[in-house]
């Protein structure tokens, strides 16, 4: 039985103001949420979120600096999800060999839902990677960071190798990973041919760390 | 010394017609490929180019079925030019494992090159691969083939391992590549970054080729 008490993912977010436990704020963050997802983060506009919840722009820029900082805080939430299931494969139970690849499937299962909900929401988190907001960096470095731990995990119970230094094949998996993960590789791309593509990638990455 | 005589790749086109020597489809297609890096495949159309050229639309559909196909044969020379490159490093010289690496790099420039050359012309090869045109995935299965070849190359020399299936093992090379061959994967990303990864992804192929 696994008792890890695994800590949720926060990921960082800039321009953010004022009491963040504050319940104006969350009624903000949720009528943002919904506005993404139905009209887009392009054509909404902090007036909109003031008249959905009837307040002034002018109170909600007491606790946001500006909309970007509206998108950060609700694209912390839809991706830091995805990285809280994440980091409890990392944490969880397994070899590592289980883990990674449960890791990788995983992750692409959460970023097609992400980005093929039918909602407009992924609109939101594809501005947030192509201006590499710090939520999408961070999200980065997450994904990053968690791998890195598991091939650690996989050097100490001698699954994996340990010549090639540790730096160099964390970043090799984590760039494949960005195959299953990133909107502009996903796009032209059949749910079918990813499943595909994520057996053949997770068999050469397995590969790649034999001992 | 190598002697092999190379054979330009031609990749798949639908909707040719006529005599596909004829000077005037040159003429069309040498108008074609200067109007789509200047204004665009989307804002061209067929009427622009017989104006161009000084013939009606009527005589140009002559060669092609459609504005489409004088896309298909453009970008068939764009894309063909950059595999007829990659062909000659894999009939080159070089062990395996060189002739790869080069192979890898030299995916990434030419790539590099078509998606931001500083012309529109990008907007016909996306649209291409969006549409999932014959000529993209002609070029895809054209990288896809050599990269067998290369893999089984190295597999005769014994350079690389020989216990995978030898297609599950250049499906997944083919996958990595995309990262550095498809605009959605290179789109958000500095030639820097591109460059690292180039490294990271080539360092994992080839651990995952040990024998």
């Amino acid at each position: 039985m696994d008792i890890t008490i695994t800590q949720p993912v926060e990921l960082p977010t800039s321009g953010q103001r004022g009491n963040i436990d504050h319940e104006r704020r969350h009624q903000i963050l949720t009528a943002a949420e919904e506005h993404f997802r139905l009209f887009g983060y392009r054509k909404t506009s902090v007036a909109d979120l003031g008249k959905a919840i009837g307040v002034s722009s002018t109170y909600i820029y007491r606790f946001f600096n500006s909309k970007q900082a509206i998108g950060e805080a609700v694209c912390a939430t839809v991706l830091g999800k995805m990285d809280d299931e994440l980091r409890q494969i990392v944490d969880g139970n397994g070899t590592a060999t289980q883990r990674l690849r449960r890791f990788m499937h995983v992750t692409l299962e959460r970023s097609l839902e992400i980005f093929f909900d039918g909602t407009r929401l992924h609109e939101l988190v594809v501005a947030a990677m192509e201006a590499s907001w710090c939520t999408a960096t961070g999200h980065e470095d997450a994904l990053h960071a968690m791998v890195r731990e598991l091939v650690q995990a996989g050097r100490e119970s001698r699954e994996f190798e340990r010549k090639t230094p540790l730096d160099e094949v964390s970043a090799g998996i984590a760039e494949s990973i960005r195959l299953f993960s990133h909107p502009g590789s996903l796009q032209y791309r059949s749910r079918e041919q990813l499943e595909a593509a994520l057996t053949v990638v997770v068999g050469l990455i397995l590969r790649s760390l034999v001992p």
